[in-house]
């Protein structure tokens, strides 16, 4: 993905000038300095300067993979990166040094702003992240892979699925079959909310064996690739009840509300609202106690951010997630979640596992 | 542990006036609000007063876990933390707020100073990192369970290494027999690096077969009641060859120097030059390019860093790792790596796995 991560820096330098006003700007938010070079690092910074030139910075742990992964970048091997590069920085012209302020601690930039006399440190709001929010066709075809493993991990767990499994060896199966079809490892810790641990929005996986006559939610991804899949379905453990299959009914068809909204220029708040509304003409609003979903990428919550009170729009090629849920405390939930891809043409779903409820 | 927690935020109380010179702290680093309440939440955040008074923060989907595990605590709920108790200490008479220096970034640091007029935010230092340091008998008994469950783990994992296992297959068997020893999960990402591949000190396991001839170093560790374990040992797949051997006796004296030397009012630095000088006085001083160890505990890595430019005193009941290594370029590597807890009785070492050389 070389050209891509090229063409990304190139993109970030025309806007240090006119959205930063600055001559460079300092990237230290570890997924913004993968997104722009490939390295993944727990450990490097990037200056990037209005003319365009790069320098990458990490420590000798990296260095190698740094070499390999960015060859055409100007490396500086040293520990302290945003020190490193901002000195550099100083030392190169720089006088206006835009920084992440959303990234770096007030004890980091106070040290950053004892370096040198004379630096003009400002805050360069979220660059990175506004130009990570329309994924290029590379990032979709991760995150589908992301999806499509998740998928066939949900497929491989159902059959192994009974009366007395426990919740916790079934987010362990589920999260195996995950790495073993190809996941780099789960995208985040799997959810497994059974009985009225369902009405738990993020019940952690536990030692309650599941019933006859649950409903059962797994919410669950793989990571591929460095892109974070995120997909939730409930089904049901025996025939259900009434108001389970109700209730399933209910947020199966908010959640296609939802989907049939998220069209590109769509503010975000409406989408939530398209699939709110049905929930509360159901007089569930009470029960529906988070937004309808959130952007995914290289982290497993991004922009955009769907809720009743965000704001903003949806652009062609934002992959978001749709996942409304009703929750009755002491007696369960549902909650049904797809990862999907705004799109012109139409919503291009990624996980594809039937809404049908299972009845296991 | 509610005890235990009580006695934590009082002797923060105790320091919030001399330490922070503030009538109350606010605490946003979740491992530290942790540390003090037993929550473990992703949004939480806890106002400790001078006079002992508390009040924790945290959002409705932690809010019933919140009032089952800190019961005696005040509770607010509401999404945003560090806002709602910044108002909250205001609104209650505090004129001097001690913060997070290094928890807050600048962006957050503006809008909560943006809140109260007349409210005096204030670098807080590291109160609770420093309070984090020697660690009680709880947390010790929990951090030896999750070395018990690692050192199990790798036996377990063992009689399973053949050539021809890739590096990632091996990772993942150990991972596993880690959870299903009772490890919440693995407490970092298992390095399995053979061969050349030893070379790299932070090698990430790939598809590289095991082969005979081969040193295979394996790093890893339980987490197991948010307390990380962390060990390091290099195996031979079949007899090794004599630099093979050398390399190992090497690494291995430098690490039991290292370990004589982990005694209650060691200087750091001289820890790390016990282990050191072994490798220096073998001429491979430069094939040592880290730290011989760190503090673990609800971090994986925690203060003291243990370096040759480190500074600080070691103290009674400090867990920290010993875990010199030696790399070889092209060739191979060697890392040898316990946890253990500085005592004046003399170190107890919590990995307990052998060190001879395990040939297989």
């Amino acid at each position: 993905m070389s050209d891509q991560h090229r063409r990304r820096r190139a993109a970030l330098a025309e806007r240090v000038a006119a959205a930063a006003d600055a001559d460079a700007v300092l990237i230290t938010r570890l997924v913004n300095v993968r997104y722009l070079t490939g390295l993944d690092s727990s450990n490097a910074a990037l200056l990037v300067h209005a003319d365009g030139a790069v320098v990458l910075c990490t420590d000798s742990r990296y260095a190698g993979t740094a070499r390999r992964v960015c060859p055409e970048l100007e490396l500086v091997v040293e520990r302290p990166t945003a020190e490193t590069l901002t000195t550099r920085a100083a030392g190169t012209g720089v006088r206006r040094l835009a920084f992440e302020a959303h990234a770096i601690t007030v004890e980091k930039h106070t040290a950053l702003a004892a370096l040198e006399d004379g630096l003009d440190l400002r805050p360069a709001g979220r660059l990175v992240e506004e130009q990570r929010l329309v994924k290029d066709e590379d990032e979709l075809a991760l995150l589908r892979q992301a999806c499509a493993i998740s998928d066939r991990a949900f497929a491989a767990l159902l059959p192994a699925l009974a009366p007395g499994t426990t919740e916790r060896e079934a987010a362990i199966a589920l999260e195996r079959h995950m790495v073993d079809l190809g996941a780099e490892r789960p995208a985040f810790e799997t959810i497994v909310a059974s009985g009225p641990n369902g009405a738990i929005p993020h019940h952690r996986p536990g030692d309650r064996e599941l019933a006859r006559g649950d409903l059962v939610t797994f919410d669950f991804g793989a990571l591929y690739g460095g892109y974070h899949a995120d997909m939730t379905r409930t089904v049901a453990l025996g025939e259900p009840a009434g108001w389970q299959r109700d209730l399933y009914d209910l947020v199966l068809r908010a959640q296609l509300a939802g989907i049939a909204a998220a069209v590109p220029e769509a503010e975000t708040k409406a989408v939530d609202a398209a699939a709110r509304e049905v929930i509360e003409d159901a007089g569930h609003g009470e029960d529906f106690p988070h937004g309808l979903g959130h952007g995914v990428g290289l982290e497993i919550h991004e922009a955009p951010l769907m809720g009743y009170d965000k704001t903003g729009k949806l652009m062609d090629r934002v992959p978001i997630t749709a996942e409304p849920g009703v929750y009755l405390a002491g007696r369960g939930g549902v909650r049904i979640e797809d990862t999907l891809v705004v799109r012109g043409s139409g919503p291009e779903l990624l996980t594809e596992t039937t809404k049908d409820l299972l009845v296991l």
